[in-house]
């Protein structure tokens, strides 16, 4: 039996079994790996993190995409930034509603890869036709993009280091600010409470969007795979409140099946424990 | 480096970092192991399997026992069954309001252990006047009790393995049933949604109490150091919905600290994933 075995702290790893080794690659940004196992199937990791696989997925693209359009089920034009391996914008592209989606991965062999190894995520998303899919850097992207254009972004990034690193800076929360429209929301991957080394980009996320941002959330879900098991994203927005505007009546009339996100769940996910609360206060 | 490491599924483990194996014994019950590390502090480990670590303790024990207090603030009668470390009587002992714990530990040695090594969550139980403490198996234990003398029974057993087998049984629930009073509560280790042996012993588990008692629920916490870090508690009684009946205010009322519950997180955590509804739904 092979093992694929992440740190998630100096004192604590975790580790999944895999039958094979599918695919090995170092692309221009980032060592790309995929792997196939029995109770995971196929998962990729960047950098020696686990990305995504086939047996929890669900609960990261459900998490990261509902609680915006359970909020304001009138969003229409999408941006997406990262979310290579395609989960995010299948996701998105389940609501008719949806108009556009910008999609801007910095790393194209990503999407590829999960074209040909994790169909699960990626099949599909490109050939939408109200996808405009591009491979570039996002930062750069949001610096170049009209004002108030997006009703929705969603940072489906890895962790602040090497490529996902801009993507959590000021500059970047501000250009998110000004590409979104007056009713614009920010979702953003929010790393983690419980080991100290997430938990410290956790607060440096939290300060940064709260000093651009008028109403501004944490919410939690429950995905093993990741460090510790209890993630959060981030729930920035100009004027809805996920849980005062949370249109249940309105997201259940969509009639989409989702497996780990529904409408009680939603308000459940922002009670969030003293602990982390008080972490998330504390600042850098 | 040493490192504890626990299966948590035939394809996935958990490893923690110990500088020291600080006492191990084979009780007349059970193997029992103690281990002292940098980030999870002194930690021990029943049958191999993680039980209490310094780092986390304050998540399960906070969740075993407020919940149902938050429902009911009259609770006076309680009945912990297991609990050998000494954590949820802790807990419990800290309501003023409460006039008598009984706590039914069929493994002595566990308690005398925790004692000596665990003291965080062992210390000032068995001083405390209100404190009946046996050493005695679970079972038997109720079968013998007089009906409806207690307002709340709290079964913090391990797996349904071994030792912890009787506690999740028929017989048991029935028991329970009989020994609560009136507006009796029971809040029970339910197991684990996510890896198919854990999720096999929540839906026996959920089907036997559900076919017992009138109004059942199912509450989820965050503990990452428990299989998959996404963990279950049973709340059934006669009497008191854990949603329509929260007392926030009389919660707060008793003035507590506590680290991970909070009155706001009480409604969130029975707001589950559709995967896990689906699951608890399925039956055996």
């Amino acid at each position: 039996m092979n093992w694929y075995t992440e740190q998630w702290s100096k004192d604590c790893k975790f580790s999944i079994a895999y039958d094979k080794a599918l695919y090995s690659e170092k692309s221009a940004f980032q060592q790309i790996d995929f792997y196939r196992g029995e109770e995971f199937g196929t998962f990729f990791t960047l950098d020696g993190l686990m990305m995504v696989n086939e047996k929890d997925e669900f609960i990261y693209h459900d998490m990261i995409v509902h609680p915006a359009f359970a909020t304001n089920p009138s969003i229409k034009k999408v941006l997406i930034i990262g979310g290579g391996d395609g989960g995010t914008a299948r996701e998105v592209l389940r609501y008719s509603t949806v108009a556009e989606v910008v999609m801007v991965e910095i790393d194209e062999r990503v999407f590829r890869l999960c074209q040909e190894f994790l169909p699960i995520t990626a099949s599909g998303v490109e050939e939408d036709s109200r996808m405009n899919l591009r491979f570039e850097d996002g930062l750069a992207y949001v610096k170049n993009a009209p004002d108030a254009y997006f009703d929705l972004i969603l940072v489906d990034s890895t962790d602040p280091i090497s490529v996902g690193e801009g993507l959590f800076t000021t500059a970047f929360y501000q250009e998110c600010y000004r590409v979104l429209n007056k009713d614009g929301i920010l979702i953003n991957q929010h790393e983690s409470p419980y080991f100290a080394e997430y938990a410290t980009n956790m607060r440096k996320a939290r300060n940064k969007i709260k000093a651009i941002f008028p109403i501004t959330n944490v919410y939690q879900y429950h995905i093993p795979t990741y460090p510790s098991g209890h993630w959060l994203f981030g729930f920035a927005s100009k004027t809805f409140d996920p849980m005062k505007d949370l249109n249940a009546e309105a997201w259940k009339k969509f009639g989409l099946e989702t497996k780990y996100y529904n409408t009680e769940l939603h308000v459940g996910a922002f009670g969030l424990p003293n602990y982390v609360k008080k972490e998330l206060e504390h600042g850098e």
